[in-house]
C-alpha cells in the first residue's frame, strides 16, 4: 500500500464547510430574501430570533434528557415567558406568530392560538364576542378545540357527544352518552386549557338531531383551575415514539353539563330562545378556518423539510467515507451519487413548498373574502385542492425527514442529529386535520365530477378552476402529449404538460371505467392529479424567477427543475401504463430521464451550502450536532454526550443491586466449573 | 334520515372480534406449528412464557412513563431476573434466548449473548478460550463489542485505533489517537460491559499496519465497576425519538492501555511473540459472525412484522367508520380496500420472511461448516446474498410497521397502540450491521461480476450459485420470458419467471453499459436481484406447503401468492421499463394485475383474524391496547390512559408557576380593555 497522509479528520470537517461555502456563486442574501418573501420579514425575524436566544429557558440542548412531565412543565414555562416577551415588547399579532413558531416547540398554546381563536373570529356571535374576545385575545382563558371522540375521527357526522337544547332555561345540555363518546387526543385539554370548542350533535327540544355543531364550554375554573362539576378530564397519555411529548393531549367526559344558549357558535346557524333552528346559508361555510390550517401545513412542511435537508446536507458535507485519495482524503459523503439523489430533491421540495403555500395562501384569502360575502362558488373546488396539497406535502415531509436522517448513516439515530424530533413532531400530520387516505377520496370525488362534465360538454374547459386545467386536455382543442425524447426532460412546459396529461388521462380512464377499480386507485389518482396542479404551479414559479439577478434565478431553477424530473420519475409507472412514454426495443425508455435527474444535481451541488444557508437557521434553532453551521460535528456529538444524565455517576445506580449480583453468579459458577475440571 | 338504531360502539367491538374469529376455515394450531417450525417450538415457548408473565418485573404496562435513566435501570434488573431464572430452570442456551427474545426489550446483555460471546467461539485462541470462556458463558464478566468509531462506521479499514504489539514486554498497547478514533454506538459499554471485543488497526513493532483485528480488553473494575485507568467511557446520550432508550450505547477512548498478547483474538491470524505477522487463510474469514447475525435478521424481521400486523389487523376489524347500514353498523375498516390493500401484503410479509429466515439460516450453516474446514468456495456468494437480504428484510420491516400504525389512524399515534415503540427500536436495523446503502453496492458488484462470467461463457449456467439462478436465462438455452395477460398473475411460475427475467435483464443492460449510469441505480439492481431470488423461493415455499392440511396450505398459500403479486406491482417500473410488459393501446396493462391482488385480498380477509391468531402472540408479549386478543380497545386505551402519570395531580404543578400568571395578566388586560370600551 502506498503512503497515505494522515489526516485529522476533526479538523477536515472545519476545512470541508469553509470550502463548500466559498465555492456559492449565488448571493445567499438575495435567495433567503426570496425565500422569505422579503428583506423585510427577514429582519423581523432576525430581530425576534436575537430576543428568543437570550432567554436561558428557550435553551434546547437538555430537553432531549426530560422525561414527559418535565417536558410539559418546560413547555408551560415557555408558553408563560412567551406571553410575557409579548407584552414586554408589544408584539403585533404577526410578530407574536413568527415568534412562536421560531421557537419550534410543542406547546399547548398552539391550540389556543390556531384553532380556539380562529373559530371566535370566524363564528362567534357578536353577543358572544362582547363577552370573551377581549379575555381570548389576551390569553385571560386558554382554550383548546374539542372535536375527535374515542370512538370517532375523521367522520365528524358520528360524533356521539351531544348538545340538547332546553327550552325552559335556555340552556344546552352537554352530554357524553357512552365510553366511545369521550373526547380524545385534544390538544392542551389534558391538564392546560380553561375553556374549550365543543363538538356535539345538536339536538332540538322536538328531539330531532340537527348534527355536529360547535359550543364554548368552560371546562375549569378560573379561580383554581380545577375542572368543573360534571366534566372528567385528563391527559391520554405518551404518544408514539415520544412524539409531542410536551403537549397534553386529553380526554373529557361530560355529564349532563349546562351553558347558555348565547354560548352557541351561532354566526351561520342558530337555536332560537323558543328551540327553533335557523338553517346555515351553505353547510360548508364553516369549512373555512379547516381550510386555513390545510393551507398552513403547505409553508410549515416546506420549512421542515428545509431543516432535515440542512442538517443532512451540512453533515453530508463534512462527513467522509470511502477510499483515501492521494491526499489521505476519504470521499465526501455528499459527492456518492446515491447520497445526493437522496437529499437534492428533498432541497428542491422545501423551495417548492415554501414557495407553493404562498400562492395557496393567497388563493385562499381570496375566497375566504368571498366567503365572508356568502359566496361559495369556489369553494368545493378549493376544498378539494387543499384536501390533495395536504396529503401531498405531509406525505413528502414525513418520507423526506427519515430520508434526511437515514442518509447520515449511524450518526443520524442520535438525539443529538436532531431529525428525531423533527419527525415524531411532524408525524401526525398525515392523520391530523383529515386522515390522508380518507382526503384521497375527495380529490378524485372532485376531479372525477369535473371531468365528467367536460366529457359531457357540459362544462367548458375555458370555465375550468384553476386546480383543474389539466383536464382541458380532454377537449377537443387540446394540446397533444410531448414526444418523449432526451430532450424532453430539459424543457419545463413538456414536463409540465406530461405530468397534467398523465392526470387527465387517468382521471378519464377511471370515470370511464364500468366496473371494478383496484384497491389503491384514490391514493394513485389523487398523487396524479395534485401533482399536476404542483407541475403547473412550479412552471409559474420558473416564470416569476426572471425577478431574480440571473445567477441566483439560475440555480434556483436548476431546483425547480429537479423537482419536477423527480415528480416525473415517481410518476414512471403511470406515464408508462397510460403510454405517455413507451418501451420502444431500444433500451430503457426511463435512462433519460434519470440521467438528466443526475446531471442537475452536479449543477447544484456547488451551490448546496449555500442554498442550505439562505434558509437562515441558525444552530440555536436548528439544534443539531450533525447539522452546525461551521461544520465541527465531531465536537460538537463528543460536547452533546458528555450532557447525558447517566454519565453523571462514574458508576451506575444500577451496578450495586442488578449488575453486581449477575457477575458476582457467574464468577462463582465459573470458579465451580474450574475446580471440577482441574478435579479431572 | 331515516331511523339508524343506536349502536353502543365499545360493546360492538366485542361481537366484530368474536365474529370474525369464528369465520376461521384454517386450524390456527397447524398454521402456528408451521411458523414456529414445530408444535415442540410452540410448547417450549409458550412453557417459557408463562414463567415469564408471572414476573411482575417483566410487566410492560407502565415502561412508557419511564425516562430513559429508569428504563435502564428497569433493563438491568430484568436482565438480572433473566440470569436467575435461567439458573433456576436450568435453561438450555435454546431456552434461555427464546426467552431473551419472547421478553421484547432493549437490553443490554443482547450484545454480549449476540456479539461478544460469538468472538469468543469464532475466533478466540484456544489459549483465551480457557481463560475466559466459563466466565463469559456464565456471565462473569459482560461483554460488548467495540467497533464503530465517531469517524468511520461501515468502513471498517478505515478505523483510527491502534493496537500497536510491544515485543519487550509481550502487550498490545490500545490506543485512541485522536477525537474521531473514539469508540462510539458500543451497546452496552456506556455504563453495563465489564469486557469488550476492540476493533483496532494492529501495528507491527516495524511500524507495518495490518489494518483491522480484534482484541479483548477489560474495561471496567470486577471490583467496583469503575472504568480502568486510562479508559474513558460513558453513554452516547439518547437516540432518536426515544429509540432503543434502556440501551446503554457508549464511547470509549484508550491512552496507552496495554493488554497481554494472548489478548489477540488469534485463531485465524496471529502475532508471534518476537511480533511477526502470521497470514489468515482467508481474508473473509471472519465474516461468519457478522453474517450470522444477518441472517438472523431475517426471521426477526418476520417476526416483528408479524407483530405490527397483528396489531393493525385486529385493530381495524372492530374500528368502524362510515356511513350506518340499516342496522346502524358503521363499516369495519379493514373492509375498505385502501386498508385491507395495506395490510394483507405485510401479513403476507411477516409469513415470507419467518420461511425464509429457516431457509437461509440453514444455507449458512452449511456453508459454515465448510468453513470450519477452512473452505471459503460459498462464502462471495453467501456474502452477497445476506447483504441483499439484510437490506430487503430491514427496509420493508420498517415500511411495514408505519404502514400498520397508520392503517390506524389517529390512535395508532398513542403510545398504547405499541406501533410506536415497535418502530423506533426496529428503525436502525436500516444502517446497524451495514448501511443499507453500502450493502446495496456489494450485491451490485457480485452480480456483476457473475453476468459477465454468464455472458463471456466463462461459467457455465449449470454451475450458477443458487442465490444467482436467475442469470441462467442470459443463456442460450433459456426458458422465455411469459407473455403477459390476465391469467399470468394467477401462475406462481410464471410470476417467478417474470421477476427473475427482470432481474437478469437489468444486470445484463447495467453490465453492458458503456459509459454513464444514472444515481439510484446501485439500489434499483440491487432490489431487482434480491427480489428475484425470494420470489423463487416463495416458489419452494408454495411447493413445500403440500404437507399441511389441505384448507391450511390454501390459504397461507393465498398468502404467499399476495406476496409475489405485490412483489411484482413494486417492480413494475423495471417490468415496464425493460418490456416485460408493455403498452399495447388497450387500456391499462398493469390493471389485471392489481385486479389480481384485490381478488386474493378479498379471498384472504375471512381468515385474517385467524391467521393473526396464529402468529401466537399473548397480550402481555403485544403490550397494545388496540391489538387485544379480545377486541376492546376503547376500554384498553381508556384503562391505560388513567395511568398517565400527569393524572395524579388534578391540577398540574404548571399550574402555579407558569399558567396562572399567564391568565391573570390577560384577565387584568381585558379587564382594562373593557372598562376603556366602556368609557366611550
Amino acid at each position: 500500500m502506498a503512503h497515505i497522509p494522515r489526516v485529522d479528520v476533526n479538523q477536515q470537517t472545519t476545512a470541508d464547510m469553509k470550502a463548500a461555502r466559498s465555492q456559492t456563486s449565488i448571493s445567499v442574501q438575495t435567495v433567503r430574501n426570496y425565500l422569505y418573501g422579503g428583506q423585510n420579514v427577514w429582519d423581523m425575524r432576525e430581530r425576534l430570533e436575537n430576543i428568543l436566544v437570550q432567554e436561558p429557558l428557550f435553551d434546547k440542548q437538555h430537553r432531549d434528557f426530560l422525561g414527559r412531565t418535565d417536558q410539559y412543565i418546560r413547555a408551560a414555562a415557555i408558553i408563560n415567558r412567551l406571553d410575557e416577551l409579548r407584552r414586554v415588547h408589544s408584539w403585533s399579532e404577526e410578530e407574536y406568530s413568527t415568534a412562536s413558531s421560531l421557537l419550534s416547540e410543542v406547546m399547548s398554546i398552539t391550540l389556543h392560538d390556531a384553532a380556539f381563536q380562529p373559530v371566535f373570529l370566524g363564528q362567534g356571535s357578536p353577543a358572544l364576542m362582547e363577552k370573551y374576545w377581549d379575555l381570548v385575545y389576551e390569553k385571560g382563558i386558554q382554550g383548546c378545540y374539542l372535536q375527535t371522540e374515542l370512538g370517532h375521527g375523521t367522520n365528524v357526522a358520528r360524533l356521539e357527544t351531544t348538545s340538547t337544547y332546553i327550552p325552559e332555561t335556555q340552556e344546552f345540555e352537554i352530554n357524553s352518552p357512552s365510553l366511545t363518546s369521550t373526547k380524545w387526543w385534544i390538544g392542551a385539554l389534558g391538564k392546560s386549557a380553561t375553556h374549550g370548542v365543543v363538538q356535539a350533535k345538536l339536538i332540538l327540544p322536538n328531539g330531532k338531531d340537527m348534527g355536529p355543531h360547535l359550543f364554548f364550554v368552560q371546562l375549569r375554573s378560573l379561580e383554581d383551575h380545577r375542572p368543573l362539576q360534571g366534566i372528567t378530564v385528563g391527559d391520554i397519555g405518551p404518544k408514539a415514539s415520544g412524539g409531542m411529548a410536551a403537549q397534553d393531549q386529553g380526554f373529557a367526559r361530560f355529564d349532563h353539563v349546562r351553558i347558555p344558549r348565547t354560548n352557541m357558535f351561532s354566526k351561520f346557524a342558530e337555536v332560537t330562545t323558543e328551540g327553533s333552528y335557523i338553517q346555515p346559508p351553505h353547510a360548508k361555510l364553516s369549512y373555512g378556518g379547516m381550510m386555513y390550517i390545510r393551507a398552513t401545513m403547505i409553508p410549515s412542511s416546506g420549512w421542515t423539510i428545509a431543516k432535515a435537508a440542512t442538517i443532512a446536507i451540512r453533515y453530508t458535507t463534512v462527513r467522509r467515507q470511502g477510499e483515501p485519495d492521494a491526499k489521505g482524503l476519504e470521499r465526501q459523503v455528499l459527492t456518492y451519487p446515491s447520497t445526493y439523489y437522496r437529499l437534492l430533491p428533498i432541497l428542491s421540495r422545501a423551495f417548492v413548498f415554501i414557495e407553493l403555500g404562498r400562492y395557496t395562501i393567497k388563493a385562499l384569502t381570496q375566497m375566504q373574502q368571498r366567503l365572508a360575502n356568502r359566496d361559495t362558488s369556489l369553494l368545493p373546488e378549493m376544498h378539494a385542492l387543499l384536501c390533495g396539497l395536504k396529503v401531498f406535502v405531509t406525505t413528502h415531509g414525513i418520507v423526506d425527514i427519515e430520508t434526511a436522517r437515514r442518509s447520515m448513516g449511524g450518526h443520524g439515530f442520535s438525539a443529538f442529529a436532531g431529525l428525531g424530533r423533527l419527525y415524531i413532531d411532524y408525524l401526525p400530520s398525515a392523520t391530523f386535520e383529515g386522515d390522508n387516505f380518507v382526503l384521497d377520496g375527495q380529490v378524485v370525488r372532485a376531479a372525477t365530477k369535473l371531468c365528467k362534465a367536460v366529457l359531457s360538454s357540459t362544462s367548458s374547459v375555458a370555465e375550468l378552476p384553476l386546480p383543474s386545467a389539466y383536464l382541458r386536455l380532454l377537449s377537443a382543442t387540446r394540446e397533444a402529449p410531448p414526444q418523449v425524447t432526451a430532450s424532453t426532460w430539459h424543457d419545463v412546459h413538456s414536463i409540465v404538460l406530461l405530468l397534467e396529461w398523465r392526470a387527465a388521462l387517468m382521471v378519464k380512464n377511471f370515470t370511464q371505467t364500468p366496473a371494478d377499480v383496484d384497491a389503491s386507485v384514490n391514493q394513485r389518482l389523487a398523487k396524479a392529479v395534485t401533482e399536476a396542479f404542483v407541475a403547473a404551479q412550479v412552471g409559474e414559479m420558473i416564470s416569476n424567477l426572471a425577478t431574480l439577478p440571473s445567477e441566483d434565478a439560475k440555480v434556483v431553477g436548476y431546483l425547480y427543475r429537479l423537482y419536477l424530473l423527480t415528480s416525473a420519475e415517481s410518476a414512471l409507472v403511470d406515464l408508462l401504463s397510460v403510454g405517455l412514454i413507451r418501451h420502444t426495443g431500444a433500451g430503457d425508455p426511463t435512462q433519460d430521464l434519470r440521467l438528466a435527474i443526475k446531471a442537475l444535481c452536479v449543477e447544484i451541488l456547488p451551490n448546496v451550502i449555500g442554498l442550505t444557508d439562505a434558509f437562515g437557521f441558525s444552530d440555536w434553532s436548528l439544534d443539531s450536532a450533525l447539522g452546525v453551521f461551521d461544520g465541527r460535528v465531531y465536537e460538537a456529538l463528543w460536547k452533546r454526550a458528555q450532557m447525558e444524565p447517566m454519565n453523571k455517576d462514574e458508576v451506575t445506580p444500577a451496578y450495586a443491586p442488578y449488575i453486581r449480583p449477575m457477575l458476582r453468579r457467574g464468577q462463582a459458577a465459573a470458579q465451580q466449573k474450574m475446580k471440577l475440571k482441574s478435579r479431572l
